[in-house]
């Protein structure tokens, strides 16, 4: 196996470890921020590392149209064309064209590119052959991710598909000579919020064999209270000693409840995105910037985040740059944000590993409810 | 005097050495990046600080207007606003409000806010008020910048009127009761290429006294050949105890030949916004980094300057997240364009001082012609 993931501790549902890759080591639970095009926005590979990012995601979807799969292996591949050393990880582009409303069949799936209209194909094969390419340390297989609500016949039958493209991906993944060697690749389970649709694609993930497995189709505007049975009914079957990554979440009940039933990695690209919208994560739940009041706050963002890369300016000297339009309040506000996110997995970490996670959930669930 | 140049070397006339301030000191000659609104776009007070920036502009018309300079001395005054500990230079917003084409008398000038088309008046003393209130080391007397080319009765009209407003806003300055001890103030001579109105503005506007001097109104479009002649005409009646600085001027060649004519202090916004277009200052001359041929190009943005804040990435990489709209792109080539004309800068007063300028002026000449 290209990932494995060794506990350190367990305190009810959540576990905190190590997983390790050909490329090293990361800590979990872990966040993982979004560089979509090749960098998270108003960051560099510099400024992930200050933060003590251990894993960046890619868009595959986004690199394979701009600036071409073939320019990012010429200069070097992922790592060095973004000049980041930590892990990276490609999604499959699956997420992004279906939300473009692709033809899709059996074979894989047509969509046309947000640049110019240019239409393109996307199969399991070809969408590991691309993340080969690519040179993440992590590449995501093929999946079809149906909107929800989804009457149940469409839900079964995007399973269906999703398993059929998981074993295909997963066969010409292992026949790439060297793609093992230096690449692991995670498998998807769908299913929606259908518990036993879950458990079906849970087993059978499992059988085709991934070096880690996602659960995916979730997030996407569903209530909770349906999220979280579907994401104890994958894990649950998951095995121990791979790691488990939930597509697209990044709120914080959301991650910690996540964490309760046994998730180790989380991505979303809403902590930057809010940020650069003047909406911040802080100890007291979210506080949005554009408000008059802060006009005058000489503040920190937040008080109670000591460790904040934002510290240095007020909250009235960000407020007046977002106001303006400043690019420079949005980079801070993202520093501060993904500082924020790293520090609670930190925390989680920390929290599970002394027995006292139960505490923090209750702590994150009263501060964001 | 709140400000004073002491001349370490001189090399024909281009003089450098140290301006020291209420503040504290800054070596020179030296370029002022421009945070108009209270930020260089796209870097904080650290990134500045890790640039070795030694001197800041800010914009007293924008801040006038947004956030008010009320909320600015609420928050502190501009440097604990900014959180930038080096020196503060504010303009006097004449150039900004001349733009905007105001109606002008001798009391002074009123215009419309670009922000919300409200009417404004500015005055040379409110003009001392109000950069008085912002806080800066050094606050610009107002000044009436005529665009060029100019009739001569216009441009001796502007010269009148300047040195008119210059007595009052330097009475204004004097009479504050603190002002004098945390502040220096400037005055500017106008004439636009005016040979004999340059030096009758410059010969009465020290008569009136102020603690530096500026160079307003050039760079505006007119010929070098025409521009330089007017530089020298005036640096050569200006006290040499006292800085120069010649205002909107950030071209390499246009700051060599400057210097070579006594100037000590230069600002520009073009250095960071060719940044943000993707044109960057090499020591090959201009490049523009959008052009095809970068596509895969895995060298760094300027192979000659090995200090370069942007080493850690590609040329192939940088354009890539030009052309897709990244703001970590804008933010690298800021990096890159401040870091290299600071580096000039260092240049520059290393060549005075061991006597190699005109080396290092015929180099600059060469490659930027």
């Amino acid at each position: 196996m290209m990932a494995t993931f060794e506990s350190r501790a367990r305190d009810g549902g959540a576990r905190t470890g190590v997983v390790t890759t050909s490329h090293g080591t990361f800590e979990t639970p872990c966040f993982m921020p979004v560089g979509t095009r090749g960098a998270v926005k108003h960051l560099s590979s510099v400024d992930l590392a200050d933060l003590g990012a251990q894993v960046v995601l890619a868009n595959t979807y986004h690199l394979m149209l701009r600036p071409g799969v073939d320019v990012v292996a010429a200069l070097g591949g992922l790592h060095r064309f973004t000049g980041w050393n930590g892990h990276l990880l490609t999604d499959s582009g699956g997420y992004q064209i279906f939300s473009l409303e692709p033809r899709v069949d059996d074979e894989g799936a047509v969509f046309r590119s947000t640049y110019d209209g240019s239409s393109h194909r996307l199969t399991p094969e070809s969408a590991a052959d691309v993340q080969a390419a690519i040179g993440a340390d992590i590449q995501m297989v093929l999946d079809v991710c149906p909107a929800l609500p989804a009457e149940p016949d469409a839900l079964r039958a995007a399973v269906d598909r999703t398993l059929d493209w998981a074993e295909r991906g997963r066969r010409r993944f292992l026949d790439h000579d060297d793609a093992p060697g230096r690449q692991a690749q995670f498998g998807i389970v769908q299913g929606g919020t259908d518990i036993e649709l879950r458990r079906r694609a849970a087993e059978r993930t499992v059988e085709i064999g991934f070096d880690g497995y996602a659960i995916g189709g979730l997030s996407v505007g569903e209530q909770r209270d349906l999220m979280l049975p579907a994401v104890a009914a994958t894990t649950e079957l998951l095995p121990a000693e791979q790691p488990r990554y939930f597509m697209g979440l990044g709120d914080p009940v959301g991650i910690v409840e996540a964490v309760a039933r046994g998730v180790d990695m989380f991505d979303c690209v809403l902590p930057t995105r809010l940020a650069r919208h003047g909406t911040l994560l802080t100890s007291q739940g979210r506080l949005n910037l554009r408000r008059a009041e802060f006009g005058r706050d000489d503040g920190p963002l937040d008080p109670g985040f000591a460790a904040s890369p934002a510290n240095g300016w007020s909250r009235g000297y960000l407020r007046h740059l977002l106001q303006v339009g400043e690019p420079t309040a949005a980079r801070i506000c993202t520093l501060h944000n993904v500082a924020w996110l790293f520090d609670l997995m930190e925390r989680t970490r920390r929290a599970i590993a002394a027995g006292t996670f139960d505490a923090l959930r209750a702590e994150i669930n009263a501060t964001w409810a």
